[in-house]
């Protein structure tokens, strides 16, 4: 998908554009759909059963039932929700397990809860990108209320195990947040196969608006409101409906499932990607190591300062995230709490991938790519070790 | 505006239909900025363009600084936010007010302070349903953090003595909170003429689609942020901001500024409907006294039962609200605050008007009103005396 026939848009876990056939659907929901879904009248009722339905499409795509499905303003609400409220849900002192290559959204409300009287304990992974069973285990305590660990982690792509961590967690009576944002759409995400008793998606990175997201509580859990309003959702979550966003998130899951987003086209065109990128500069290397999501490239240019490739890319029209280092010039927290080198982490760019990219995208980026790096003043003079 | 040509649509406090240039602009972003607004490429500084824009068009309408708007998914989690985190901000034992005719957001979030330490204070209306600033001001205490005082009842149309308040509280170092839902489009809302230091809207209500709303934040006022992610919004609001429904807000606004929505017109369109429902039922009667919003009409018809008349219009393509039932039949929290007459309260229409409805409409509402009060079995047979 190029972008206003711009460029090539290479950041697919950032954002994706919109379906043109949940694009439809939305459209026709919006202009639909007039009514507050919590209205009696015949314009409330339609957008309350164009509701039910999307929650359908949606429980159907992930295994679960559908009054496990909650809906939010998007991933980042959902995953408040789950920490914040898996604290509060029970009096006395709660302890969290937060693996630290999680989200934001997730490590900023373990931070809160913390200021606010938890103990979190912030849990590395080995440096290959992978969290360690063990460790897990070893920092469970009879107070753990919650662990955090994703699926996959959106700037390496890296996947982890979740199903393993659920089980033991479910050994412990310890509930588990995988947050799946990343992930969906990419890798199947069941949550009867995982065994979380949370799981969040958000539906700008499925190919549908931004604006939404799911909470999955697995039945049964306990998990008081984030948001109180007029006893929307259950009473589960106030605020009137985004109906249309809803809307679009089911047709969204509906697509998936009918294999319209096309993993396996993606997955090639990522290796070819890399395979490419090798052969323009052979001192390249994937951050991390092991099972990782088949659209995500986090690719370490050590000496290189990804900053500057980034806005240089930027610059032709070419979209990439220098996922390395934030606004404020710190360094990822996730190449950090995988301690790659600093060299690397200032060097690394992500290359993610979606549907609709053609092969005319990738040559443009890769022949982009090859000048930016021919150009770079900030290029090292000696190839660096690579761990 | 009818829905879909099916019959009335009398339901604008509830929702209101999208302006076609609000969904012209809307579908512009929609389509236009791809990105994700963090990110540094072309498409995600577009999307930040584009939100920028929107924040001083809604700045401006609102006579507030643009560093004083804050995105949210809606008026809902504006009204959490300032509550909740309203209690959050300092240690110590808090105390609230809240009047018992706020938004079901309002009142539950004072709850949820109530439940986890804070003292809360509900203060009742008086009988005409407007609040009584003496009352408030003998509710304050040394301690009091914050109180919540709408500008216009959403289910009577009531408008409340804010700016009143608002100086009485800062007198007293005390935060108010004004729910401005809603009024806005309906009634100038000016947060420096108001003097609130928080100020809550939502876009459904604005002929703007629903799962986006604004909290305004007196500058120098210090609130935690509700929902924590990836320093958005400047820390203050996590989660990939909802580009396209910024967008369409910010054109709402733009329209509002430029008379779109033609509140004179509702106006007179509403004094005709009252007109002609008293001749049709002369025992009906206007909850509450004094200046209301000029598109509401809380009707009570004494003797009937709202909730079997809204649904008997509804079935005739005339959607107007029961404002005086909740789904659970329990008695509107609003009218039993003004302690009306039960029979009154469970007689009580709300026709709420808007933008884009044409003379047919309110005649084909009158004429099906006047048929189902007719056909009504459950009419009391003498008339009831109105307070």
């Amino acid at each position: 998908m190029t972008a206003a026939g711009r460029g090539a848009y290479l950041d697919f876990n950032g954002s994706t554009p919109v379906d043109p056939q949940v694009r439809a659907a939305f459209l026709r929901a919006l202009d639909g759909a007039l009514g507050n879904a919590s209205a009696a009248h015949a314009d409330g009722l339609a957008a309350r059963a164009a509701i039910d339905a999307a929650r359908r499409s949606i429980a159907h795509g992930l295994g679960a039932d559908e009054g496990e499905i909650w809906f939010t303003s998007g991933g980042t609400e959902s995953n408040n929700w789950a920490v914040l409220e898996s604290v509060a849900a029970q009096p006395g002192p709660a302890h969290l397990v937060v693996s630290s290559i999680e989200h934001k959204s997730v490590l900023q409300s373990a931070r809160r809860a913390q200021e606010r009287g938890a103990a979190v304990t912030f849990l590395d992974p080995r440096p290959d990108g992978r969290v360690d069973l063990a460790d897990l285990e070893r920092a469970l305590r009879p107070n753990t209320r919650l662990v955090a660990l994703m699926l996959a982690n959106n700037e390496t792509g890296l996947l982890q195990p979740v199903a393993e961590a659920a089980a033991l967690c479910r050994s412990r009576g310890v509930r588990l947040l995988c947050d799946a944002v990343a992930a969906i759409g990419k890798i199947p995400v069941d949550v009867r196969t995982l065994g979380c008793d949370f799981l969040s998606i958000s539906a700008h990175k499925l190919y549908a608006p931004k604006g939404v997201g799911v909470l999955y509580i697995r039945a049964g859990v306990h998990l008081p409101p984030l948001i109180l309003g007029c006893g929307q959702q259950c009473g589960m979550r106030g605020g009137t409906e985004n109906t249309a966003g809803v809307v679009a998130l089911g047709v969204a899951f509906e697509r998936l499932a009918q294999g319209a987003f096309d993993p396996a086209r993606t997955a090639r065109r990522c290796a070819w990607l890399w395979d490419a990128i090798r052969e323009i500069c052979p001192s390249a290397c994937l951050n991390g190591a092991g099972a990782r999501l088949p659209n995500t490239l986090s690719v370490a240019f050590p000496g290189y300062d990804a900053t500057a490739l980034q806005a240089a890319l930027a610059e032709r029209g070419v979209s990439v995230s220098a996922g390395a280092a934030a606004s404020n010039g710190a360094l990822s927290h996730v190449l950090s709490a995988m301690r790659a080198p600093e060299e690397l982490a200032r060097g690394t760019l992500r290359f993610s991938l979606g549907a609709g990219l053609e092969d005319a995208d990738l040559e443009l980026a890769v022949r982009v790519l090859a000048d930016c790096l021919r150009r770079s003043t900030t290029r090292a003079p000696a190839p660096v070790a690579v761990p």
